[in-house]
């Protein structure tokens, strides 16, 4: 169930046994809140409801534009994309024994369609990473890995905008160059988790103004997302409406040879196979 | 002017004309909201309010207890404590170019006599760090250094629980084990900008079960506050209500010969000049 194209078009109409006013009380309110998303979509479809839009004739916002705390991100977490940051910085470093994770703040989020910032006085190196996004349903800490999924509201896409040179100016952080304003684009929905049986065997890809960059699976993650849930929850609570990202696959454009970064008018398209694509372009200010 | 002390005595009561239903509320309403409450507290000091109630007789929340992002925190922003960092690590780091910048989840947060929690089955080295915290109280972008200091609404004390083991072992980035619940007590109010004429030039030091353990002066910051606030909003907005954590002097557990780490049943006492003591009990959990 696309439940944040549906959620959209009934915010604000007369969803009364819904009461959900936003995404975030959507994924809150559990199965119930679901369950009855569920029964209003297929009255609308019906024609029983006069104020349902046609998610076409509508311009989405970011499936929750303004999560409660910083997103959660992983680094490293596809082999190729190690590899080939091992190339281009030319190092060798491995995979580690435990997920790299970093964060992005609430006001990197941007909608489908919005536009992804750069900044030319800050960075000259403003690449993308497209990720599966994990959608936290119920809250958790200490989650073992065999309850994990259970913890999965749904999933979407995320674009992980980096200024590279940022990113290692900072003693190491990633989290300045991961940071900048218009650096999360997100959506252009989330699919439930019953929607997506298998989210360990989609295919991928990222083009930018057409142009096939990255083309992956997520079965090649190197931490399942179960070991990521794991892992974060550890000492720390997961809360309904968190969002994970699980890191990118290779094609990223700081390790091609010349480098080719993102620039003002580029058009840059994320899809994952099950959800859909998520389009952003570029402006330089 | 204690604000959080202030805010929370008047939160419920009939602080009509204010309208502040939380601590983000009156940082957003700005310097009119700062006047009213300014009002109140004449009033009530003249006994005025029948609702007002004597902080010493009082639970005090944290002032931010859900800030609406993750905090911002910086590393490696004393001299002394790189070194000691750097004899205890058996490396040689030094300075960075740029601030090191990193976060910790709202999550986290523990109010002033709030417990501090360490996660025995997931780290054996949990420490501690004073920090002063600036809380921002006007929203800005590539805010110059020259006018960074009108964007700042006060001052409070913040507890930088890092658990050693965790923070170095996922692939250097430090969010994990920083993250903990429990591990960043704030408080035990905030000081009003105006009340503060200097933030470079306090005392400001920790004890554990009552043995001085840091003992510092935020003169010795490597990188000062309108630098930190100019650096962290390089392309990202800084909001009303964020919270930016400035580093922790030299005397931290793990540089100690041999190392102390904290253990159930241990107090901890923050105190830094002008706001005040920030006191919070270590649980095992």
């Amino acid at each position: 169930m696309d439940v944040s194209k549906a959620a959209q078009s009934l915010s604000g109409s007369s969803a009364g046994a819904l009461k959900a006013g936003s995404m975030l009380h959507l994924i809150e309110g559990g199965a119930d809140a679901l369950a009855a998303l569920s029964g209003l979509i297929a009255d609308a479809e019906a024609g029983k409801h006069s104020h349902a839009i046609v998610a076409s004739n509508a311009s989405l916002r970011a499936p929750i534009p303004t999560p409660r705390k910083n997103v959660f991100c992983v680094g490293r977490n596809y082999a190729e994309h190690i590899a080939e940051g091992n190339r281009a910085q030319k190092q060798n470093i491995g995979v580690t024994e435990h997920p790299v994770f970093f964060t992005k703040p609430p006001t990197s989020i941007v909608p489908p369609d919005g536009h992804v910032l750069i900044f030319p006085t800050v960075s000259e190196s403003t690449d993308y990473e497209v990720e599966l996004a994990v959608i936290i349903g119920s809250a958790g800490r200490n989650i073992p890995k065999a309850s994990a999924m259970d913890h999965v509201f749904g999933y979407t896409i995320l674009n992980d905008i980096t200024a590279r040179d940022v990113q290692r100016r900072h003693g190491g952080q990633y989290f300045k160059g991961k940071g900048f304003d218009g650096s999360c684009p997100l959506g252009p929905w989330i699919e439930t988790a019953d929607a997506i049986p298998d989210p360990h065997a989609l295919s991928i890809g990222l083009k930018v103004n057409g142009e096939q960059r990255q083309d992956g699976n997520t079965a090649d993650m190197i931490f399942d997302i179960p070991t990521l849930i794991s892992s974060l929850s550890e000492g720390m609570t997961l809360e309904p409406g968190d969002i994970i990202a699980t890191g990118t696959p290779s094609g990223v454009g700081y390790a091609m040879e010349p480098p080719r970064f993102l620039k003002d008018g580029d058009t840059v398209v994320c899809e994952i196979q099950g959800i859909g694509t998520l389009s952003n372009n570029v402006r330089a200010i």
